[in-house]
């Protein structure tokens, strides 16, 4: 129900209520059994896990080393049977949606990027969030859609081993070494 | 003729005899009006030069700077509207391609990474170029495809600025200052 809720709806419009009002059950008891509306999305595309509470615990200790752990939640994501198929999917809408914003990509604007940029210091830290998701979004591509080798059949270490400095430099704001003005943390 | 040729027989398989019997004309005049079979790839999808020429340019004086005129070489062929127009549609296609693969991914495999890797040194130089361009593709993707904001709309020089040295650092080989072994060129 909830997936073609934010199918149909869009992410933001999707509200719990409407979800269970559509399902014709008490918004309380599909709170009660799944949590946040984010906690449902997850469900919905089988991420086995919930993406805010994972954020959260990556950047509790600040930016360094989020690079690293950003790239293994994508990869907990992608690796899975289950939750790559379902990702797919959504990947796919997303990059045929026509003029309104599919639900992958609301998901990303209003429950992903939120919880990553506040962690950012320096200028254009919205920008640099949304390219370290562009890195691995690109990467989502020639992995499991276009499946390019040698990325495709690249061992998930040595991937994380070449995309978590990228990543991490994006986050950090920092070039080659060279850290961009207050790029630091509370 | 020679655009629907690529699509129905994949990059690989559409040679210019093909694409020339198909159009009943002599080879000989297919190479004298588009020259190689890249050149005419190129202008099938309006891309407005010759990318086999333009990534000689670039790596002419080695692989120093490299990433940022590949960022603007990026930049000059989805900037211009018609050729953003033909690379979309190449895209979409490339995303949506069943177990073919699709003319903008042979393309990419056969005529754009082959002129890239040998520019570089250090390990993993495959993977390291094929990374860069799933950075690439993902920056397509969020700023062309879902438009999604800050990336779609900030000014091109201002992305250059962010996505030329993370492009720089896998083609060097290096990670914030230090350089793989061997990330030199001959």
């Amino acid at each position: 129900m909830a997936r073609s809720a934010f199918a149909e709806h869009g992410y933001d419009r999707a509200t719990i209520r409407l979800i269970a009002g559509e399902a014709d059950v008490d918004p309380a008891l599909v709170h009660h059994y799944f949590g946040t509306k984010e906690d449902l999305f997850a469900a919905a595309v089988d991420i086995p896990f919930n993406p805010g509470e994972a954020l959260q615990a990556i950047f509790a200790g600040g930016v360094e080393g989020a690079g690293e752990w950003l790239a293994r939640l994508f990869f907990t994501i992608w690796e899975g049977e289950a939750s790559r198929r379902a990702m797919l999917g959504q990947l796919r809408r997303a990059l045929t949606a026509g003029a309104e914003p599919s639900p992958l990509a609301e998901f990303v604007t209003r429950a992903v990027l939120p919880r990553i940029t506040p962690h950012l210091g320096g200028p254009d830290r919205e920008l640099r969030a949304e390219l370290a998701a562009s890195q691995l979004l690109g990467l989502a591509i020639l992995r499991y859609v276009v499946r390019m080798e040698p990325v495709a059949s690249t061992p998930v270490e040595r991937l994380i081993e070449q995309v978590a400095p990228r990543i991490q430099s994006y986050l950090a704001g920092s070039v080659d070494g060279r850290t961009a003005t207050g790029a630091s943390l509370a």
